[in-house]
């Protein structure tokens, strides 16, 4: 074979880490994979199909993917995407979670707390603009404010050039930078959200898993001005689905995967991040279990954070699992050779990019003794509490707005400030008991931690037990009041500085070790990481031919495959499950939580048509944060919306392999018939369909 | 007041740790607390009161207690602590934790697969003797050694001469030695047990929480050569309960507390013990509620351990709350304090007991840096699996048998082999898949916390994950086969080192670094902990007049106190609840699980007297262990059976304090009222009330 087949074969082992012909890649719109494309699927996507999925993907800023699907602003997402805005408009009388929603009419549709929805209008490389800032005679702490400095400034340039979102994107782990301009949405109105019992039908035994039967969506409409957007771009509803085999497309937002990290990263992740990780996670589960438990009101107070834990348990274990195969981590050790073999024999990318490797063994060698305290008190574990999380917010805004744009912290930017303070303003409801509970917990944990001699842990508690602290900052802070909070932020520093509240002086006892951890961590392990990988992308550019997507960044990226089944055990996995096999599955389980079936299916299970397919399984490249994504065919149409991966696309975090590996999605055939016989949602219906 | 009174204040505070009055006190039985029983209730129990409670009060070797209410040998004890023995007799056909169980005749009584009873017969002081074993001049290992063999030699000549399971108890933490000798029972069988959805009513969010409504009550009865054993000594069932403000007893077998610690044993407990314990039953916490929650098979496997699990979760929680409570660790300071002084302040107690604090340190600094490893390999929680500890067992039991028995690990003293082997040939029940889910978490867990580079976690791996490993251990071993079993232990070492099971190869790869680690444990802290508590045991007999008591060692202790409710955040709690009341908690709840009700009550609402007390509380000194022992009245009588104690109990581990701390028991009358009304069980009343 000759010299461009081999390469393209060692960039597909390289990059992408698995079989040649794998569906890899979480492409940019603005470098789409067209040879792959053209090549294996004989596929030309025009320019114009390509803008219409992008201004048709929808960002959910609380971590999904939605999109347009009505001339009239109407905007399909997952219901678990939806949940926070679900979860927030709710309360003991009237939950919505468990009933679901349904409006009938503009009227009756109820605008979400705090939501922000997201619609990417345009990308321009800043890259030389962002590089030439940074000189390689920098120390790193200057580099670091040096970059972060432009980067402000670029945004705060284009936020008041084009009034559009400006957030300056880091891809390839600092390879390139891409400046992204979004039209913003932040009156998001709920339509329709089914049951919590059947859109996550299964509950936590089922995520992750295949074959399943979720209704997994949610229905908002975006409004401008008190008026309903009228969407240019929106995706055509395919009533039939999709058919086995078919080429299909993801638009979605995938959060974060860690695929270019060298194996001493990854190790570092198997043997420190995940394992920290899990344990409070595992820690908040237990304790939200014990909350949820005590009552049926505690347990609808907590549904959410619980789901989000769980979720996130499940997803950390599949990728623990992943690295502590020696196999799969093999796989990274032989990409790794081969790549770093290229760059010794040759002494100019050897000059250039030789020393990457060792940068990155440092930067976690200096990382690894300050991880602990870092994690806990910048990364907030230490602090599980909604009232502590305004608080800092509160301190910081203070401080940060004294200074010049550029010197801020990146979400204290003068382009972050109205996505900020959204959030600090929200009328979200925050339960007292809640917050005890889970900021209590959160103290001892630290105590336990870090020691209960440390001297921050002793000034903090001032001779109480972490639950008794906790119990008295909830109890004395004011940060409840929506009211206080915008007295405070927007009085200013000397207002903020004036403070007494309980909440306020914990965040600013803490502030200056928090500060200065993440300093030393921006500083000592941020910068030369990216340093570090900025040559690792270079040696892989220069020395691979083929195009090359980078990891995800909660960015739009287009995915494309195929819908297919795959062989687990030696039994064959179709495609696609049916309608009609939910209530076999309910019945398997003895209809018991969280395999009960809502009233209104098994009211009308006799009227469904229990053929018609209702989650399918296709080979695009997803993570989480795709949450929500459509599923278009060739003709750019909606057929399906992403709901999750099985457990075997968990490790796709660091290594993408469709052997066995699914996205998983709900069909649209399956979600006309619910909307038409289960819930009466002519509305919703005709708009959809155009009828 | 008079020198003796301070004096016995001071006891009070140093050894009892609370306020003068408190009914505090787990007595020995050869040592009753007849001065404060006469001062504080008039009561002078006679040699014969006292022998024949002793005699009725029954040690359930799976960790409770009970006693016998008939003449042929009915034995009351609580579900929670019958449960092993249910869920070993279950199957996913015959469910006898979810249905009860009720042996109309004695031909319907179900034998428990393994379990063991023993009864109290007699003490012997051999303290003299021990201590004699152990001389000064001797190095820690030479004293660990001796004591050891001094030990395993008393207890195998005892069994020779008496027959009498025979084993010598270390009392005040190394202060006396008591020779104990059992009457033992091995054919026990079920008679009655209701649904665990009553005897556990309420689950996890209910435990350790008063008020409270559990029938948690499971009868047995003890066979000897095939017929009901007639038993000298029982209690007669009291019909009618106590009444508040009642002086009451507690027989039975306080697990372990640690009051004697000091403040450094204390504070090792609250920063690594307790922390690391919780860690990984939260993790296996998690674990098991996955497993159970994928079906109604799984839940039912799990069940024992998942209960046992959530149990020791909460009470460590409470523990470890109690001392990140400063005013709970003050107290205990305090206490150290004025010891230390009067040692200090004596030449000569200085010069014999003046070093033991420091002892106590230094023992923690040795243990500190392989307690880790320690646990993971000797306490095995890197093998979470029944297959491993039977793996375990045989390979040592081939090695300790060669031993002359004063030289044997204690466990394998000839005078306990019969004990273990009857759990190492039990016959109950093991399922491959809890067995290879639990198994696989604790491998990963072990190679997340000793590193994956770890020599032996390497070895053990051999090139697997941990997931692929436990799954080819449990499909490759044979010793789910007891007759297997018992082919390689009655073998003898010649035969298990022959064997090439995989499981037995784990548990011989990794014994000499676990053997390594025990010996170091019980060379350099045990030895060293044992020597000190003898000395602080002794200075506070030197500088305290009145009676005390020892740390709980699971042996029969006898506790005192009073029928009384308290008062909670200003709301008075009564002393019981009614029967009545169990229907509303669950209408509370909505009847949903853990608050369902099981059919047989919700049947028979109309039916029981709602007025019975149900549930009531006291003040006797307990602690895990008690579960299932009688409340008896003066006239020692039955009037009740302990299953629990309240949060406020928790920190009883280290300081008994009875202003809102108590014991829950089951009251006789509801045990009589559902008997009779819900489970019209006759046979079971008659015996119990002799008519």
């Amino acid at each position: 074979m000759g010299e461009s087949v081999k390469k393209s074969i060692a960039l597909a082992l390289l990059l992408i880490g698995t079989a040649a012909m794998a569906d890899e890649g979480m492409w940019l719109f603005n470098r789409p994979p067209r040879d792959l494309l053209r090549q294996r699927y004989n596929f030309d996507p025009s320019q114009a199909w390509l803008d219409h999925l992008q201004k048709a993907s929808v960002r959910f800023n609380n971590g999904g993917s939605g999109s347009f699907v009505s001339s009239d602003g109407l905007i399909l997402t997952n219901h678990h995407v939806g949940l926070d805005c679900l979860q927030k408009l709710s309360s003991a009388a009237r939950d919505y979670v468990a009933t679901g929603f349904h409006a009938k009419t503009r009227a009756e549709e109820v605008k979400c707390v705090d939501l922000e929805l997201n619609v990417l209008m345009s990308i321009e490389d800043v890259t030389q603009r962002v590089k030439a800032a940074v000189t390689p005679e920098m120390k790193s702490a200057d580099a670091q404010r040096a970059r972060r400095a432009v980067m402000n400034t670029i945004e705060k340039e284009s936020l008041d050039k084009t009034g559009l979102r400006s957030d300056v994107v880091t891809l390839y782990q600092g390879g390139e930078y891409h400046l992204y301009r979004y039209k913003k949405y932040t009156d998001v109105r709920l339509v329709f959200a089914p049951e919590v019992a059947v859109a996550f039908f299964g509950g936590d035994p089922d995520n992750f898993e295949y074959p399943r039967y979720d209704l997994d969506i949610c229905v908002f409409r975006a409004y401008e001005n008190g008026k309903a957007v009228k969407a240019d771009n929106y995706l055509r509803f395919n009533a039939d689905g999709p058919k086995d085999s078919d080429l299909v497309f993801v638009s979605g937002h995938p959060g974060r995967t860690n695929r270019l990290n060298t194996v001493e990263h990854l190790q570092f992740f198997r043997d420190y991040t995940y394992p920290f990780t899990l344990n409070f996670l595992r820690r908040r589960e237990v304790l939200l279990n014990t909350y949820a438990e005590r009552s049926a009101e505690n347990d609808r107070r907590a549904h959410d954070e619980q789901f989000g834990i769980k979720n996130s348990r499940k997803a950390y274990i599949g990728r623990i699992a992943g690295l502590q195969n020696p196999a799969i981590m093999k796989k990274k050790a032989d990409a790794e050779a081969a790549l770093r073999q290229k760059v010794t024999s040759d002494p100019q990318l050897n000059a250039q990019y030789g020393d990457a490797w060792q940068m990155v063994h440092n930067a976690f060698e200096t990382y690894r003794p300050f991880m602990t305290e870092f994690r806990f008190l910048e990364g907030s574990v230490a602090f599980n509490s909604h009232l502590f999380g305004i608080a800092r917010t509160l301190v910081r805004l203070g401080d940060e707005s004294q200074k010049p744009n550029a010197d801020r912290l990146r979400e204290f930017r003068e382009s972050n400030l109205e996505s900020l303070k959204q959030q600090l303003y929200s009328e979200a409801p925050i339960y007292n008991d809640l917050e005890t509970v889970t900021l209590g917990d959160s103290l001892a944990h630290w105590m336990e931690s870090v020691g209960a001699d440390n001297p921050l842990v002793r000034q903090a508690l001032a001779e109480r037990s972490p639950n008794d602290l906790a119990s008295d900052l909830v109890r004395g802070t004011k940060l409840k009041d929506v009211a206080e909070r915008k007295r405070l932020g927007d009085g200013g520093k000397s207002v903020i500085d004036a403070s007494n509240d309980p909440m306020i002086r914990l965040a600013r006892l803490v502030d200056p070790r928090s500060r200065e951890l993440r300093k030393n961590y921006e500083t000592n392990v941020d910068e030369p990481l990216t340093q570090a990988y900025a040559k690792i992308a270079n040696a892989s550019f220069k020395t691979m031919s083929g195009d090359s997507y980078p990891d995800a960044t909660f960015t739009l990226r287009l995915s494309f495959g195929t819908v297919k089944g795959y062989v687990e055990n030696g039994a064959q996995i179709p495609w696609s499950t049916t309608m009609a096999g939910t209530f076999e599955h309910a019945a398997e389980h003895k209809n018991k939580e969280p395999f009960d079936l809502p009233k209104s299916w098994t009211a009308k299970k006799a009227a469904i048509n229990g053929t018609t397919p209702f989650n399918f399984v296709s080979t695009p490249d997803i993570i989480g944060g795709n949450s929500g994504s459509p599923v278009v065919n060739r003709a750019g149409e909606f057929v399906g919306i992403i709901f999750d991966g099985n457990l075997e696309s968990l490790p796709w975090d660091y290594q993408f392999d469709d052997r066995v590996g699914r996205a998983i999605a709900v069909d649209s055939a399956a979600i006309l018939e619910a909307l038409r016989k289960i819930y009466a949602a002519d509305n919703v219906v005709s708009e959809l369909t155009g009828k």
